[in-house]
């Protein structure tokens, strides 16, 4: 000690940089850290977390789940109607994007959305009937999830609605979603007028028909690498699907074509999906619910395995909490809006489509996407940083998908609970924005994040799941 | 002077680092700016340049064929056969890339292109006999260039095969490319076996007449927006087209759904569509070529209006040297080879596709494409770094072709030959690398550069033109 005063003093300074600005002021030398307490300075997480990190029975759980994500291989195998995919929905049952919630709860875009359904499925004959009908509980409201599907925006899947179905060839589980309509006034974004129903009908009709055989009949269904290769053509596969779209369309023309079917169906199923660049987004949501599907369900494992929005609550699961959700108020997004349209218009955040961010796609995989800053405000350097950033919260990367822009690094694959509440890095998603009246539709997109108090609340839950485990600590 | 001695030193040294280094050694400041003499030490080009910038004549016409270049609007209007498109070709005359070159100087590819031409049009049975043709000159061969066509690598065009009309309807000129035949044993490369010829037939024939209503009834035949979308989806236009083509097969499929055509023959025409990444090329140097000659034939104007290559010399133009060819031996090409293939096995830099780099697509649009660099060679950091560089030689850039990596500034366009002889930065090239033998194809893909002997050349011509312009250099 007394040496020490003997010598030059050379500082590192840890967090607030005055203490350095002190020293360096005063003659010294310091280095200053940037820092701050993990946890976000809750002492009570910041306990569950030092207890949990670097335990083997977590670390060996997360090794499992990670594998398994990474082995994933969805392949389209089907377009089904939604009660012959999913047995609950052979009842009087809708499903919903994101968290459980209560119709009285939800936001007026899911509110308008599960109307629209109503009025589609022939259940009630006026807004107001359908309306009444979903207050009075007489039909399940359930989120997509509790199913084995996801749903973008509102994520609205009732009995007559065709879903993809993506199974994953590696563990054999599957998974589905609902179609994409397109943009302007469609169901998912809350709007339920006729010419939004008709669509719908014909979707489940028409287009239905001559869509199953060609999903049936494609040369090639493998989706891994149709995705890659779209995030090689500036694809996030969230906000900007038009390369896998594109992509897809080849193959479903080369299809449609082989089914022998009136020419006049082919041109108008064809021309619908020509127009509609945001056609794969929903078989991209498919491909990552199988995947991260695949790593859920591995006690121990605090591997991130779904983030959605139910317009109010933004919820999480983690592989090894099983069926729980892990809920807080959406954080606000920071988003380009549609001229007429300002924050003061907006939704919460909505949908099941983070399973991208989810799965490193999206908001994780911008470096992909240099261009969708044009969509979602930004420049493509903060792009490309947003996929450095995200890779410091995800067990590994992905080498099946690849970042051009990252010298072809992989994509932020695998989030760890445990990384978000220990360095405050919070996953990024890449979303539209929703009128917050039904009817209304999108408004904008933007860049928003997933909340803090979620990966708290799931790191609590697990850490009382360990004392079953077994092995322990080290 | 004497004051001079009595101040400290504060120097600015200009080129060799070594006089700097020695002013810092001896405790004096220098900072050292980096510089070569301009035209490359080149004295004579070096008098012609200092004559000629700043020249308000050259000034004046290159803003002229600057303007013209940006105003073009290609648009698809039409497949037709090469003798009924160009009236040289009602003839016995193959139209071959590059600047003009007797049959017996010519590379291997192009001399095997060429005898696949022969017996395609069934001017000879055997390929002894068609070579026996060419070398007696009975049939004529000339420059692509020279009949507003182009062509991509031997850049071969007989009478009887299809050929694109892409029409600059801000100008009224149209331009002509062949057709792309796909990757492997192919004309371009200098194959000529059956199945080479075969498939040639059938492009002159079946696909022929389903494509020509097709194109004849697109929706939309702009290509400037779908060229500028492409650049948004990872393809620089010239070695990477995936997103062009899937952008254009989405329009074909629905004009051709429309013609009322036998389904076998267009399930054929669009598998041979949806297999080739490359196929829309050919369209992209076809509008790229009515784009720089839209700014071509304007006195005094240093733009460069074409850069093409035969497989032994590298040839350009000026706007303002009328149909002068410039020409210097190519340069060698700096490639990845396919597996058993080395730089020993290749013929010279060869095609008429740098009319992409001339309208500041292909090398000079690698910023739009960093998953190229697994095709050419290089880091994602090159392929920006080369659009920059290429913006030094231009007179500006394309404000309809945004590049996303440079935070969406324009293409390098309108290359001056000034700035090129001034800086001695060549115009960057990402070119296929031929087999230097007739018939093995395609062996590799690199980057390559102009020679600089070009440019002098140019310049010294452009230079002897001057006195005869009106206006007087101030």
């Amino acid at each position: 000690m007394k040496s020490l005063f003997q010598q030059d003093l050379r500082v590192v300074n840890v967090g607030l940089q005055g203490f350095a600005d002190n020293i360096v002021s005063a003659g010294g030398v310091a280095t200053n850290l940037s820092w701050a307490p993990p946890a976000g300075a809750d002492a009570a997480l910041g306990w569950t977390l030092a207890n949990m990190v670097g335990d083997p029975r977590i670390e060996q759980a997360n090794r499992i789940a990670y594998e398994r994500y990474l082995a994933a291989q969805p392949r389209l195998v089907d377009l089904v109607l939604a009660r012959d995919a999913m047995p609950a929905l052979a009842e009087r049952r809708i499903l919903h994007a994101g968290p459980p919630i209560a119709w009285a709860d939800m936001c007026g875009p899911q509110q308008g959305a599960i109307c629209g359904a109503i009025l589609y499925e022939g259940w009630a004959k006026t807004l107001e009937a359908a309306e009444a009908m979903a207050a009075s509980g007489s039909v399940a409201l359930e989120p997509c999830h509790a199913h084995g599907a996801v749903g973008p925006m509102a994520g609205i899947i009732s009995p007559s609605m065709p879903v993809w179905e993506v199974e994953n060839t590696a563990a054999g589980n599957r998974a589905f979603c609902n179609l994409n309509e397109g943009l302007g006034k469609v169901l998912r974004f809350g709007a339920n007028s006729p010419e939004v129903l008709e669509r719908l009908r014909w979707l489940g009709t028409e287009f239905f028909a001559a869509m199953r055989p060609a999903v049936k009949n494609l040369a090639d269904a493998n989706l891994k690498p149709l995705m890659a290769q779209a995030l090689h053509m500036g694809d996030e596969l969230h906000n900007r699907n038009a390369a896998a779209s594109g992509l897809l369309f080849k193959r479903l023309t080369l299809s449609l074509l082989g089914c022998h079917l009136d020419s006049g169906v082919i041109q108008r199923v064809l021309a619908f999906v020509a127009g509609n660049d945001h056609f794969f987004l929903n078989i991209s949501m498919a491909a990552c619910k199988s995947m991260s599907d695949a790593a859920h369900g591995v006690p121990g494992s605090s591997l991130v395995t779904v983030m959605a929005r139910n317009g109010v609550n933004f919820g999480i699961r983690l592989s090894g909490t099983g069926e729980q959700w892990f809920q807080a108020p959406a954080n606000p997004i920071d988003g380009l809006y549609f001229p007429g349209y300002s924050i003061a218009d907006a939704a919460a955040d909505l949908g099941d489509s983070a399973i991208t961010e989810t799965n490193g796609l999206g908001g994780f995989a911008m470096a992909a996407s240099p261009a969708i800053v044009q969509f979602v405000g930004g420049t493509p350097t903060d792009a490309t940083e947003n996929s450095r950033r995200m890779l410091s919260i995800t067990l590994g990367s992905n080498p099946a998908f690849t970042l051009p822009a990252l010298n072809f690094g992989g994509t932020p694959a695998g989030i760890d609970a445990r990384l978000v509440a220990d360095s405050g890095v919070l996953p990024i998603i890449n979303t539209g924005i929703a009128h917050r009246r039904a009817g209304v539709g999108q408004i904008g997109a933007g860049i928003t994040t997933a909340p803090m108090a979620c990966f708290g609340g799931a790191l609590a839950a697990l850490a009382k799941t360990l004392p079953t485990l077994p092995g322990r600590a080290s």
